[in-house]
């Protein structure tokens, strides 16, 4: 069977666990047989496509933009992209859908005070200080999905069970064959 | 079979018929079964990668770099890639040809004077007044390859002729099968 191209597409705050949920399902969807797969991680592709630009509202959009135009290239010829990156503004988010139309969204919530209180890269509490101008959630604006595909709660579920509510509605929208159980 | 994954690269001056042939082999290599195959174009693609990026070495070098890294990421996904981007830096297209691998070069000749006469854009005429500046191979280098996987020259040769030579090139790597003869 043919891989049929799509793009997962996880939006959150920073340290909300995006990347991580997005590691843990590649190997699944390739055990699975999808094996034309990337990964576009939002701060890998600004070095590649968006040096030089800054975190103002028309940067970000420019950014997420061209992260959409890579992964709906790639959708349309067949390839099953994991995009993660925080992707704040709705307008734009539904934007890259409609251009990609194999478009599956995944919310990726945790609330402040708990990223605040993980901060793995200490940017939370440089942000809280005003050290980091622009930060997402803290001092510039995150719009969460209204009707994302999925909802996951990186802070009330663990990553087993966030991993499997996304592998379950790519299953049910027929973008991956269902487990053989032998 | 499963289709392999290339990057056919058109390099040449403004005009030369870069475009004109990766538009002419895109049904060829459909009927023979290249069904995912994407076309860059240089221009287009400073729209959607590079909006704001001038024509300063700096620029162009980063807008290439961009077009390579987008053909890479198609090409290890089993994608076939046709761009056309003036590319006038040997050393960038050397980089991306090192980062997409499986990259067949292909410079389309013209001499200067053919792309005057032609000057189908009208900008060879503006460029040799001085009314665009940076204009690659009037006022800016262009370093022609020195060991292209395939060489045309659109003065001299007719379209088909240099179709002919780059499917011939495609086959002889084993990139395109065969055409069958009934």
């Amino acid at each position: 069977m043919e891989q049929k191209g799509f793009t997962v597409w996880f939006t959150g705050l920073s340290g909300a666990g995006k990347t991580t949920i997005a590691d843990a399902i590649e190997p699944l969807l390739r055990e699975r047989g999808i094996t034309k797969l990337e990964k576009l991680d939002g701060d890998v592709v600004r070095t590649h496509l968006s040096k030089g630009l800054g975190f103002s509202k028309e940067d970000r959009d420019t950014n997420i933009r061209r992260i959409g135009w890579v992964a709906e290239v790639l959708t349309r010829n067949g390839v099953c992209v994991l995009a993660s990156a925080i992707s704040p503004y709705r307008e734009i988010r539904d934007e890259v859908k409609a251009g990609v139309g194999n478009f599956v969204e995944v919310y990726v919530s945790c609330s402040i005070e708990e990223l605040t209180r993980r901060d793995v890269k200490g940017l939370y509490e440089k942000a809280i200080k005003g050290e980091i101008k622009n930060f997402t959630g803290v001092s510039d604006p995150y719009e969460a999905p209204t009707n994302a595909d999925v909802v996951v709660d990186s802070e009330k579920e663990d990553l087993a069970e966030s991993v499997a509510k996304v592998m379950a509605k790519l299953e049910g929208l027929g973008y991956v064959p269902a487990a053989v159980r032998g």
